[in-house]
């Protein structure tokens, strides 16, 4: 390749990599906002991050576009090949996680429909270890850190221990009083929500793995088993 | 390329379409004996459909695998290298509705624990528009069918009004009798499983959509704006 292809070449992946960097700032944003709108009870906010999930969506074409033109133009081989290729599954990845916040965005205007329920707390712990989750596995996948992509995607075993205590505390509070299973029902499937935050992460974890080792990630498959409803 | 070679590129597409192929019919398979678990409070069943996901989970590693050995042995251009970025995505896709199926079969298990509950029968019907979904999605991918990609991607609307349906005869149930919230909620969770089916499918439709036109699928992206907690 003459000099001047192989620095486009190289522009190019640096361009990859910034979209999908600037597709995670976004998104990590956007699960702040969410989780603040229903703490606040904050209308406007939940508004917001409605509105802006589409930029999410449109920087997930980016990617795939660009990543298309790199397969068809420069025909990347070995790491830069699977470079390409997990970037074509994380830009998936980050616009479903940007789809969670989205979710949890509508559940705070429903439960500013009825009124204020104590339990809604939890969910500002809850978020917390999902949240670093994405961070951390975003970090990987620009320092191509196998290590840090697998304490990620041991990361998640404490999401779901904390998110199945916090579903027992909204089951009780359902069986307590009938008045409260439509607050509990949406927080329900406001944890749900960010509880998939933290499995979506791992999966990113599972690409840069794979990227960086070139094996896939099964081996350890076995280890986990957990129920993503 | 000599004739031997064009010959061996033709048999990796195939096989690339073969594999999409069987992991789809093991999923809808998947689905069908998930969904029949609950209906028939059948422990086994569910346990054989839990049993099995690891296969998809293969299916999906092997698809990766020749996808990247295509693009990295034959450089595929136009609109073979769109039918192997669609396979990337369409692996993954296919692999998490196998999963949405091993989670329903989970609540088939939890199910069971407690006493029959009669809105349980409702999840026979949600679940065939959704089924059906993929199964075109994945004819449409086979046939280069674009006209039945859309026809799947709007299918999702019937799937959504069946499901808000459904949500209000649990909630209806659970305001009754607090007896009724385990169930209710564990058929909750079944019906949001099966309608993801329903959403993930309308994905596929969309890699359908862009592997045939070379378009991103965005200008209508604005009609739909469903909830998919």
């Amino acid at each position: 390749m003459s000099e001047h292809i192989v620095k486009a070449y190289d522009e190019d992946l640096k361009t990859l990599h910034a979209l999908i960097q600037h597709m995670g700032d976004l998104t990590i944003e956007q699960i702040k906002k969410a989780t603040q709108s229903i703490l606040k009870r904050d209308k406007k906010l939940a508004h917001e991050v409605i509105d802006e999930d589409y930029k999410i969506d449109l920087l997930e074409i980016k990617v795939d576009e660009l990543a298309v033109r790199i397969l068809a133009l420069r025909q990347p081989v070995a790491s830069d090949l699977r470079t390409v290729v997990a970037a074509l599954k994380i830009s998936n990845q980050v616009e479903r996680i940007a789809d969670y916040a989205s979710n949890i965005a509508k559940r705070a205007l429903l439960l500013n429909e009825i009124p204020p329920f104590p339990a809604v707390n939890g969910l500002s712990t809850l978020v917390k270890i999902p949240k670093r989750m994405l961070e951390r596995a975003l970090s990987a996948f620009a320092t191509n850190d196998v290590s840090l992509a697998l304490h990620v995607w041991h990361m998640d075993y404490e999401v779901d221990e904390q998110y199945n205590a916090y579903l027992r505390e909204l089951f009780d509070g359902m069986i307590a009083d009938s008045n409260n299973i439509s607050a509990c029902t949406h927080l329900l499937f406001a944890a749900k929500n960010i509880e998939r935050i933290g499995d979506q992460s791992t999966n990113i974890a599972e690409a840069v793995y794979t990227m960086v080792t070139g094996k896939p990630f099964k081996e350890n498959d076995k280890l986990r088993n957990e129920d993503e409803v």
